[in-house]
C-alpha cells in the first residue's frame, strides 16, 4: 500500500512514466493480493469508491459510467441486432450493467481471470455489481484466451474491458487474441476493447490498428474523456466484420436514453473524431 | 516551492479538491514572485517545460497545443471575417501563435496583466514565444477589464486566455466582464473564452452560460482533452453577436491545416457535442 503517502493515492506506472493522476483517501476498505495481482478499494474524497488493480485505477463511482456506457452502446447500438454478447474482463460489472439495458440481448457471458475482483465488487461498488443480478448473465471465471479458443461464430459482440498490457492483461493486446476474437463472433460481429490513450500510447494503438486491419474489414477509434484514466481520456478500438461502426444504427428509445450518463447518439458519432495528430497518425 | 516533493510537481487546489495531476520533475528553470502571482517554470520529464502559476499548470509544451488551437480557430473559423483580434490574458503567446496563422486577420492585440508571464514565456517557452514576433501583434500590459472598457465596437473576435476563476482572473468569470466584452465587440463579432471543466465544474459553467444568455443572441460550449489540465479536459464558452459557432464556416486550406496538431473542421464540429450529463444540465 505504499501508493498511499500523506492521505493521497498516486497511480505511477512505467506504461505513463513521468505523470500521475492522485486522489485523496478518506479510508482504505480493502486490500488484498489474488493469485494474479494487487488489488486495493478505497474510498475518496471526492470520487467516491475507488477500486485499484496492480496499482492502476479501474474504476471511481463519479465517473466509471463514461468509460462502462461508451465501451458498451458504441458496439451494441452498432449492430442491427445483438442477441449474444461476451464481456472479456470487466469483472467489477459495470459492463454487464450496461449491456443489459439493450432489450435486443438475449444472453450476456462475462469472462473474468480473477474472482477476486468480482467480490470486491459486490462488496464495494453497489453501483456496478448490479450487472451480475440480472438473469441475462452466465458468469464464467477463467483465462478469456482459454475461454474463446472453445467459441466459433458464436457471438454478436464481444467487449474486452481488461486493465494495460502489463500485466494478466498483456495477451489481450495482442494478434493472436484478435484471431480467436474474431473466429468467436457470428457474421457481422463487432468487437469493441479497451485501447489506451492517444496522448500517452498512440504507438500501441497504431500498432493494434494495423495488425486488425489485416484481420477485419472494418477497424475504428473512438474515445471518450474521463478524469480518472491516465491523461483524462481513454480509446476504444472497434473491428467489425459488418459496417462501420461510427454512427448507432438503431433509434434509442427514451427510456433508455433516461438511463444513460454520458452517451447519447450524437456523443457516439463524435467520440470517432479524432484531434489531429491522433488522426493522422492511425489513419484509419 | 512546496509542491514539489520528491522530484513531483503536484496541482493541489481547493478549485479541483481531492483529486491532483503529477508530473516528474527534471529540473527547476525559474521560480519568483510577481506582483500578481507565484510563477514557476520546470522542465519535465515527459512533459517538456511546463509554466505553473500560483501552483496550477498553465502549459506544459507536450499538450499546449490543444488548448491553444482549439480557444483560437474555434472562434476564428466560424466568423465570416475576423480582421481585429483581441486576446485577454494569453502572456504565453500560445494564442497569439495560432491567430496570426489567419491571413484575414489584421491586428491582434494582447492584454496581460502580469509581464512577468511574457518574460517566462520568452525565456523557457520557445514554441509559445513566436507569437510576440509577429508583425501584426501589438502588447498592451494592464488590467483585462480597465482596457475593455475604453474599446467599443472594435474586435472582431475576443479571446479570453485566463487562469481559473480564483486569483488575478477571477473578475474574468463575471457578468460585468461580459458586459464590457459585449460593448468591445464589432457587430457579428465572437467572444471565445476559457470556460473550465465540465466533469469538475459544471455548476461554474451553468452560472456562466446562464448570464451569457441574457447578453448574447447565441451561448454555446465546447470542450477539448487535455491530458495536463483537471480533469484532462477543458471547455470554452462561445458567445456570439452573429451566427452559431458550432461548424467552422470558411474553408481550412490545406497550408493553414498542415501547421495543426489538434484542430480540423470536424473536431470544431465534434468539440460541441458535450456528453448527456453536460448537455442535459447546461441545456445550450
Amino acid at each position: 500500500m505504499d501508493k498511499i503517502q500523506n492521505g493521497w493515492f498516486s497511480e505511477i506506472s512505467e506504461f505513463w512514466p513521468g505523470n500521475s493522476f492522485s486522489l485523496e483517501v478518506e479510508k482504505v476498505l480493502h486490500h488484498e493480493k489474488s493469485e494474479y495481482q494487487d488489488f486495493l478499494v478505497f474510498k475518496s474524497k471526492s470520487f467516491g469508491n475507488v477500486l485499484v488493480l496492480d496499482g492502476v485505477i479501474q474504476a471511481t463511482e463519479r465517473d466509471e459510467f463514461a468509460y462502462q456506457e461508451m465501451i458498451t452502446h458504441i458496439p451494441l447500438f452498432s449492430h442491427p441486432s445483438p442477441k449474444r454478447v461476451l464481456v472479456v474482463g470487466g469483472g467489477d460489472g459495470g459492463v454487464l450493467r450496461e449491456v443489459v439495458k439493450h432489450p435486443l440481448v438475449e444472453s450476456v457471458t462475462l469472462c473474468e481471470i480473477d474472482k477476486g475482483v468480482i467480490e470486491a465488487s459486490r462488496n464495494f461498488l453497489p453501483n456496478m455489481r448490479v450487472g451480475f443480478d440480472h438473469p441475462k448473465v452466465t458468469l464464467f471465471i477463467g483465462d478469456g484466451m482459454e475461454f474463446m479458443r472453445q467459441r466459433k461464430g458464436e457471438f454478436d459482440v464481444i467487449i474486452t474491458d481488461s486493465s494495460d498490457p502489463i500485466g494478466p492483461a498483456q495477451g489481450l493486446f495482442e494478434r493472436a487474441y484478435y484471431e480467436l476474437l474474431k473466429a468467436a463472433l457470428a457474421p457481422g460481429g463487432i468487437v469493441c476493447s479497451q485501447c489506451e490513450s492517444m496522448w500517452l500510447h498512440l504507438d500501441t494503438i497504431k500498432g493494434l490498428t494495423t495488425f486488425c486491419k489485416e484481420l477485419y474489414p472494418n477497424v475504428e477509434y473512438a474515445y471518450t474523456s474521463i478524469p480518472s484514466y491516465p491523461g483524462g481520456s481513454i480509446g476504444f478500438i472497434l473491428c467489425s466484420l459488418g459496417g462501420s461502426t461510427k454512427a448507432p444504427i438503431r433509434e434509442i428509445t427514451p427510456e433508455v436514453q433516461s438511463q444513460m450518463q454520458y452517451y447519447n447518439g450524437e456523443v457516439h458519432k463524435a467520440s470517432f473524431v479524432l484531434p489531429q495528430f491522433a488522426a493522422k497518425k492511425l489513419n484509419l
